[in-house]
């Protein structure tokens, strides 16, 4: 508790003075507006914060067509205008984009445990549905780690996709579907801030979580192991890589090792220079292509080395035989299809804000969810599964200049003549190479400085980050986020069941009141208890808040005692600028207040109570206590002034 | 949107004039507590609001260790200065209860599907142990009909209280168990906030939807119908009523309408005249001596009139060999003490509160648990079911002027009277009596005046009675109950989401800043648009409020080009008074925002952030954007003077 300090400026002569100088203004409840147009306008900031039919306003019916077309097809804004200039530079970044999306397809696919083939096919078919729906121009669209190792693990789970591919491909498709449903649904029911709920710090430490886990499954092919554990945790895959040591094949670990050297190289010099963009994004493609022909020339697979094996040459068979709405899956494929859709819209939603911030364009969030959702619906049916916007394929679309969609258009036509054409190549590339591939690519994901940051600023988000992180290594991939996201909601409840509750004190000269222990020279007023409730009242804090001014009451009871001074306290002050809402739990809450303070012969008054929370008030304020115009003041200082002046009269008069 | 107010009074010279004559007061951050620190405090404030070791400070040891055992056994508080007079109040009102207790007490273990006989076995144990431990005065303790109907119908749903009654008796008490357990750990562990997640607004919508419920299941002795549904809903319940009206037993219906209308008879004397408080407190107790002597003399049971039957005699029979703690049913019994306790809790905490509050003494909610949870556990090894406070019950204690503990301890001693000597007195009693005690004793859980009170105060809650009513007549009791927290809480999630952004204006003559719709004479500064924010920034509505934000600004800017002004914006004040708290997705969010406002050569100035916001915020602040004197005030009056200063000095050196 602080000691009192005294207003010793402000004696009885003064304050009466500032009285009679100061006008008093009266707080009236807001103008008056009916409970459907509340309703609405409530519904309208919940579900259209952006206001899309802004731009319609007050335009002719034919351009209002134009503008309509143009919102669901953001293709029809940007092609009318295209030109050679721009095809040139999308020309070069599709190039770019594709020569990374090709190895790293094929390894995601294995990550999900799906063949190989179908990493291809979906960095087919989905870029050129986002071409035409989306209104990120950076997005580069396929498949992505993270979504694809939660994908394979979550349906291993009840299938075992060595036993029965066939079965395990359906359930992957029919999840895709689900997810693309889930995806474009939120965007229609203009329900995408669902995934802010996802914080910055939760998917700091899930995706650094979900990295090391992912790098970790990668064991199997850096170091050649045949029987590798079937779960995802980080103490089976350690205990399983360490019980396996004859398996270890030194061939496959000295072309792992050099090629991930390699590939972790061209990744320092592209992220020290961003000019040399080329280098990281052309490694992979290298890689694949060196050890592919060292594989061919040595035989590698006579010498322990495991490659891919034979591809389907061709272009994606359509599977929408391959969905399963019923059976005893169903369970398990809408689950998956539910958490995989919000992680790989999340990605895909914070990738393409990103680079619009970068470049100074709108993306609209509910119509992205809508681009991504459809195109995973479509991917499902075309032999595809989850694909979201990838970051890291992204940021070199960025880098390589890319100016519109059309990127996408060109990196799906590279890879629609690789699958054509180019398959056979394939056969002998090693496991081996994929595996470092992808360890390179998640490196990425895990970002320490960030936490660092989130460390220095505030800990109980760095505890949220760590939940999320160690979830991940030690329950499960989706039970970490679930963890992450129950203790961040937890967290913003808590805050609202123990508002904080400050006593203010005078800045002395002026009449502004603030906190006594953040302004050291803000001082007490004597006869006056000031405080400030800083949250909501409702249901969840009455019976808190009651306790807690109970408590700050006797307190300062207690130190008038001690410091023998006897003014006694004649006013609780509550500061309701704060307050941003009020329930009926609340409105009961100050009745009950009331009746406790008039038995200690304590006044309340409140100060500046917003307009739906004065509304409140006076609706339930039968005794019309709040009508007296000494229990209801605009600012603090008004209050005091006003008060302490009646104050000193009545003294005086009883004198 | 408002149209554009300007301060016409504020021409040039005169804000500059206000500039210079204003001190400008620098926000400072708040003394530096350390992390550890600030977590003890906030677990603190979080499981000790009321400070319970405040009363042993500075005191001697031996006076420590009273107060410890007076803490712990509040019967050592009162108990040495009982005296004759007290005892004299007790008798009455024990006895008075009593005389309810009895025949509920039989009713209310018939709505759990239990033998008659536990209910009056519930009524001796769990008062005595509450008389030790318990600090309210007033609570009258023993079952209630809600926790029994939950109890009932949730095991019903595994187990058949007919075809197997001891497995069903054994289930009730491993429950029973259970919920003393979850009770007890609330308290103990300090968690009691739990239970203020159940709003004024979901009890009053879900104890109407139950007394509708539970008054609905009497119709069968009401009604004298022998095959009975076996489920709760309102559709099968009166399905089941109208499709056996051959099994309607007239001399039944007579019985219980006579004997229904003369107990609501007495139960509107006493509503009408509280000192006539034993009028509809002894009027069960004649029911059932008067139905009883009818009965006999009528041999009623050749009649059609189906009676209670054989009760044995004797005292509670020990009953831990019946706890089970494993098998297939353990599930449903967690699941079962969990929400049996979590509701008795509810209620006896509030019945407790409730007369505390009317008779000015204070009731520890935590200690109260403690007591409850442990008069539950011990109940559960001598033949009890879940008990608690209930609220008919007390109120009749209360009125019947009670002064301690005491009158649970008379009233204790009747029931053990009844239970060894009175016991074949109750086997003529038919079961319509029964029923009607329990429809004139849930009636009153139908609060109609309260739930138009909510309605005019604040919709949302009333929607939220409304789920809770209507999810407990045609979901479940649980089900019902389940979808009001969640709508509770997912409100208070969303004001978070969509927090209140209002443009401030300025009321003229002051330097008083208030929300131009509510405050009307507010009027707009020229180049300034001044927000404030009204809820904590964090992750979850960041995005929302960049959206906002630009909103506004671009609302600003539509607007000047309507009325054809070109003073621009040159400001955007943001006022962080009633922003409580922040995180790191917070801080990002100022630093986009800042680049944002970059662009459109328009300056960001905060104003009065709070301590832990402003601690975060220059935490996280690289370019050091808050260390300049210009981005920072500590109130809108004065950052609006001293920027306007500013910006006419460079507008005069400029031309």
């Amino acid at each position: 508790m602080e000691p009192i300090r005294n207003v010793s400026s402000l004696d009885s002569h003064q304050s009466l003075e500032i009285a009679t100088e100061l006008e008093v203004h009266k707080v009236v409840p807001p103008p008056h507006i009916s409970t459907f147009k509340k309703l609405k306008n409530r519904l309208k900031e919940t579900l259209f914060p952006d206001d899309p039919l802004r731009q319609f306003k007050g335009k002719s019916s034919k351009t209002k067509f134009i503008l309509g077309a143009q919102y669901i097809f953001p293709i029809l804004q940007w092609g009318p205008n295209y030109n050679l200039k721009l095809l040139k530079s999308d020309v070069v970044s599709g190039l770019t984009i594709a020569s990374l999306a090709i190895p790293q397809g094929i390894s995601y696919a294995k990550l999900a445990n799906l063949p190989p083939i179908v990493g291809l096919y979906s960095s087919f078919v989905p870029p050129l549905i986002y071409a035409v729906l989306g209104s990120s121009r950076d997005l580069a669209v396929g498949p992505v780690s993270i979504a694809s190792l939660i994908m394979g693990s979550m349906l291993r789970q009840e299938v075992s996709p060595a036993k029965d591919p066939i079965l395990f491909l359906q359930l992957a498709f029919s999840s895709t579907f689900f997810a693309g449903l889930v995806q474009a649904s939120l965007g229609f029911l203009r329900l995408g801030f669902i995934i802010d709920f996802l914080s910055k710090a939760t998917l700091i430490g899930f995706m650094a979580g979900a990295a090391i886990i992912v790098s970790l499954q990668q064991l199997k092919s850096l170091l050649g192991i045949t029987h590798f554990t079937q779960q995802m945790g980080l103490v089976p895959v350690l205990s399983s890589v360490f019980h396996k040591t004859n398996e270890w094949s030194w061939q496959t670990i000295l072309m792992g090792f050099c090629f991930l050297v390699f590939l972790l190289l061209t990744r320092h010099v592209s992220i020290k220079k961003p000019n040399l963009f080329w280098v990281s994004a052309g490694a992979p493609l290298v890689s694949v292509i060196l050890a592919t022909l060292i594989a061919f020339a040595l035989k590698a697979q006579n010498h322990g080395i495991s490659v891919i094996g034979k591809l389907q040459e061709g272009l994606n068979p359509p599977s929408w035989n391959m969905l399963h709405f019923r059976g005893i899956h169903l369970g398990l494929v809408f689950k998956t299809g539910l958490v995989t859709g919000i992680i790989s819209l999340t990605e895909g939603i914070a990738v393409g804000r990103t680079f619009a911030a970068l470049k100074n364009y709108q993306v609209d969030g509910n119509k992205e969810m809508i681009a991504i959702g459809l195109m995973n619906i479509v991917g499902s049916s075309t032999s595809c599964y989850v694909t979201t916007g990838a970051f890291s394929r992204s940021a070199v679309n960025h880098n390589a200049g890319c100016k519109t969609a059309a990127s996408n258009i060109i990196m799906a036509i590279t890879v629609m003549v690789t699958l054509l054409f180019l398959m056979p190549l394939f056969q002998y590339t090693p496991n081996v190479v994929l595996g470092a591939i992808i360890v390179t690519a998640v490196v990425g994901l895990i970002d320490i400085p960030a936490a660092y940051q989130i460390w220095k600023i505030d800990k109980f988000d760095f505890i949220v980050l760590l939940c999320a992180f160690l979830g991940v290594l030690f329950i499960s991939v989706q039970g970490g986020l679930a963890v992450a996201v129950g203790i961040s909601i937890f967290k913003v409840l808590l805050q609202i069941t123990r508002p904080k509750t400050v006593v203010l004190g005078s800045i002395p000269g002026t009449d502004i009141y603030r906190n006594l222990d953040h302004y050291k020279n803000a001082v007490r007023v004597p006869g006056f208890l000031i405080l400030s409730v800083e949250a909501p009242i409702n249901f969840a804090n009455t019976t808190y808040l009651k306790e807690r001014i109970s408590r700050w009451i006797e307190d300062y009871e207690a130190e008038e005692e001690e410091t023998k001074k006897q003014s006694g306290l004649r006013y609780l002050v509550i500061d309701l600028s704060a307050v941003s809402a009020i329930d009926t739990s609340g409105t009961s809450f100050f009745k009950d207040l009331r009746i406790l303070l008039d038995k200690k012969g304590i006044e309340l008054v409140l100060v500046n109570p917003l307009g739906e929370v004065i509304e409140k008030l006076q609706r339930a304020d039968e005794g019309h206590e709040f009508a007296r115009p000494d229990s209801l003041f605009l600012t603090v200082g008004e209050a005091v002034a006003s008060l302490s002046s009646t104050f000193k009269c009545q003294s005086l008069n009883n004198v």
